[in-house]
C-alpha cells in the first residue's frame, strides 16, 4: 500500500485498464452469469448503502427481500414460502442440507444427489459432515428415481434434485424422486439455482415446484438467469418456521436472532432482483426464456449441420455436443465427460450464435 | 408477480419510496458498517458485471483481487500472505476453521474463542461440528491468557482472539494468546474483521498481526473500517498452501480447482475495496482512523460529563457506558450486559458527536 495514496484520476486510468483485460460477455458461452439487466443495475446503485444483515436499520430494504421471496414463491406455486436473499446457490444448497441434517439427527447422516449436481454440494456435505451418496444418472443425464430408491436408508437426511443440471441443461424427473423421498419421510431439495426462472416459462414440463407436495425447499439464483447483480441467492423453504433450527443470538443487533449464513448481507442485489422481475413481469421474463431457448435449438440445429451432434435434447439452456474443436476467441467449456458444453445466456443473441456457428463452419472448412 | 411488468419511471419511483423508509447513518450510532466511500461506489459500478467465481474470463479482476490480498498482507506485515475475498467476516471466520479442523483430524474437535467473540462462531462451530469452548474476558473485556492455557486440550484445533471486539472494542492479548497456541501446536486465527483496518494506525498498542510467529490466519472487512462496498471481507493465511485442502474440483469452469467458499463472487465490491485502499494510501487510511478515534475520545469525555461513566477504555473507535438512556431519534445498541454501545464510523463526524451529546443533555436537563 502507497503512503500518500494515489489521485482519483490515475487509479480509474488504472482500473479502466485492468477491467480492459477481462473479456466481454460477447464472445463468452461458458458462464450461467450474463451481463446485469440495466433497472438492475440502476435499482442496486440506489441501494448501495445498504445493510440487510441490521434490518432494523433498513426496513424498507428488508420489504424489498420479504417481496422478492414473496415473488419467487407465486412463482414456485406456494406465496407463503418462507425464503431470505443468499449469496448464490452454494449458500442456498449449505443452508437448505443445514436444515435437513438437523431435521433428522441420527449418528451418520447421509445425503444423496445425483451425479450431476453442482460442486457445491462436494462444499456442503464436507462442511457439514454428511455422507455424500452421488448416484449415476440414466442415459437422458437425469437422476434415475429407482437408483435413488435402492440407496436410501434410515440415515438419509436429504434427497437433492436439479432443475436445469450445470452440465447438460437436464430437469430431474422430480414427481418420482419426490415419491421416493415421500415413502421414506426424507427432506427433498431442489437445486433450481439455474432452472428456477427458466423452468416456470416452458411449455409441457411435469411439475417441479411447490406443487409437488414433497418439495422441502428450493434454490434459484436471480444473477443467473434473472439478470440481477451479483450477489443474488435465494432460498425457499415450504414450512418458513423450519428456518427458526438455523436461528443464533444476535445481541447488538437491530434484530434478536438470525438465520442466514452470512451476517452483513448486501440490499443493492435484492434490490436489483426485485427490479428485474417487477419491469419484465411474467411476460417478460417469459419473452427473454423463449428467445434462450429458440438460441439452443438454433445452436444444435447448427452445430448438427456441421456434424456435431448434440449429446442429449437439453430442457433448459444449455446445449452440448460431441465437437473436439476449441473455436478460437470464443469461452466455451468441457463437461467431465469432454463434451463441448455452452450456455445460451440472454446475451448470447442470435447474432450471437450465427456468428459462433460462422467460427465452427470456417474450422471446418 | 405482475403479468406485464411495470415501467421503469413507475418502479422506480416505488424504489425510490422504499429507500426512504430506511434510516440514514446520519443517525446510526449503532453498527460496524458505514456509508461507502465514494472511490468505491465508483469502482463498484465499473466492476459490476464481473464474477470472481469464474477467474478465467475476468483475467483484470482476479488480478485486483490479488492486488487487494497483497496490500492487506503487506499492512500485516507479510506481503506473501495467501487470502482470497470472502462475503464478509463470517465466511473468514467459517473457513479459518475449516481449515483449522482439517489440519488436526481428531474426533471430537474443539475451538477456543473469547466470549467476547462475534456470533459467527456460533454459525461456524455449528456447520463445523466443533465443540465451542467459550471462555470469560477479564475485567478490561479482554481474553484471559491463562484461562485460555488451562482450557487448551490435545483435542483443540483451533484458538480464536479478536482484534476490535464487536462489543466493547478491545484488542486481546495477541501475543500472550499466541504463546499458548505455539506451545501447544495450534492454529491461531486472529478475527479482526473490524479492528484490521483500524489497529495498524494505531500508536503503541503491541504486535498483533503476522509479525507475530504463531498467528496463522487473520479476518478483515473492508466493508467496515475499509469504507468499501458490501460484501468484501478478506481472509489471509500465514502459509498460503494451507488453503489446498479447501478445494474441490470444478470441471466446467476456467480453473479447475477452488477453495473459496461461495461459487459466484462479485467481482465489484473487491475493486470498490482496493479503490479505497489504493486512492487514501496509509496516510489517508490514518486520518481517518486518527478522527474516529478523537470523537471516541469526545463522546466519552460528554457523556462522563453527564455522568454516564464509560464501561472500559476501549482500544479501537466503539464507545460503552453505563447509561440508561434511548436518546430519541438516534440508533444505539446495548451489550449483553446491558451497557450502551456506540461505534464511531467514519460517518459519525464531530458534528454527529455534538449533537448526540446535545440530544442526551436535554435528556439529563
Amino acid at each position: 500500500m502507497k503512503e500518500n495514496g494515489s489521485s482519483e484520476k490515475e487509479l480509474f486510468s488504472f482500473l479502466s485498464s485492468v477491467r480492459s483485460d477481462d473479456l466481454s460477455y460477447d464472445r463468452i458461452l461458458s458462464s450461467m452469469c450474463t451481463r446485469p439487466h440495466p433497472v438492475a443495475v440502476r435499482a442496486h446503485m440506489l441501494f448501495i448503502e445498504t445493510n440487510l444483515g441490521d434490518p432494523g436499520l433498513f426496513p424498507g430494504t428488508m420489504g424489498l427481500e420479504d417481496e422478492l421471496i414473496r415473488m419467487l414463491g407465486s412463482l414456485f406455486h406456494h406465496p407463503d414460502a418462507g425464503g431470505y436473499a443468499t449469496s448464490g446457490g452454494t449458500e442456498s444448497n449449505i443452508q437448505a442440507l443445514r436444515i435437513a441434517k438437523k431435521q433428522k439427527p441420527v449418528a451418520r447422516p447421509n445425503v444423496i444427489i445425483p451425479a450431476s449436481a453442482h460442486f457445491s454440494f462436494d462444499k456442503a456435505c464436507d462442511m457439514l459432515g454428511l455422507e455424500m451418496r452421488s448416484v449415476p444418472l440414466d442415459a437422458t443425464y437425469r437422476m434415475n428415481p429407482d437408483t435413488v430408491a435402492e440407496t436410501v436408508d434410515s440415515n438419509t437426511v436429504a434427497i437433492v434434485s436439479i432443475v436445469g443440471t450445470t452440465e447438460y441443461g437436464m430437469i430431474d424427473p422430480i414427481r418420482d424422486i419426490a415419491a421416493v423421498a415421500g415413502e421414506n419421510g426424507v427432506f427433498f431439495h431442489v437445486d433450481a439455482a439455474f432452472g428456477g426462472l427458466v423452468a416456470p416459462f416452458l411449455e409441457g414440463i411435469p411439475p417441479w415446484d411447490f406443487t409437488v407436495p414433497e418439495v422441502s425447499s428450493i434454490s434459484v439464483d436471480p444473477h443467473k438467469m434473472g439478470m440481477s447483480t451479483i450477489p443474488c441467492g435465494a432460498l425457499l423453504l415450504r414450512d418458513p418456521g423450519a428456518f427458526g433450527c438455523l436461528n443464533v443470538d444476535t445481541p447488538y443487533l437491530s434484530v434478536k436472532k438470525e438465520c442466514t449464513l452470512a451476517g452483513t448481507r448486501p440490499g443493492a442485489p435484492v434490490a436489483g432482483a426485485y427490479a428485474v422481475l417487477q419491469y419484465l413481469g411474467r411476460e417478460g421474463l417469459s419473452a427473454i426464456v423463449s428467445g434462450c431457448m429458440e438460441n439452443t435449438r438454433r445452436l444444435i440445429e447448427g452445430m448438427e449441420a456441421y456434424g456435431y451432434p448434440r449429446i442429449v435434447t437439453p430442457d433448459v439452456n444449455v446445449a452440448t455436443f460431441d465437437c473436439p474443436l476449441t473455436p478460437e476467441g470464443w469461452r466455451i467449456s468441457r463437461t467431465r465427460q469432454g463434451h463441448m458444453r455452452t450456455v445460451l445466456m440472454p446475451h448470447v443473441t442470435r447474432d450471437v450464435v450465427e456468428s459462433f456457428l460462422c467460427t465452427i463452419g470456417e474450422m471446418n472448412a
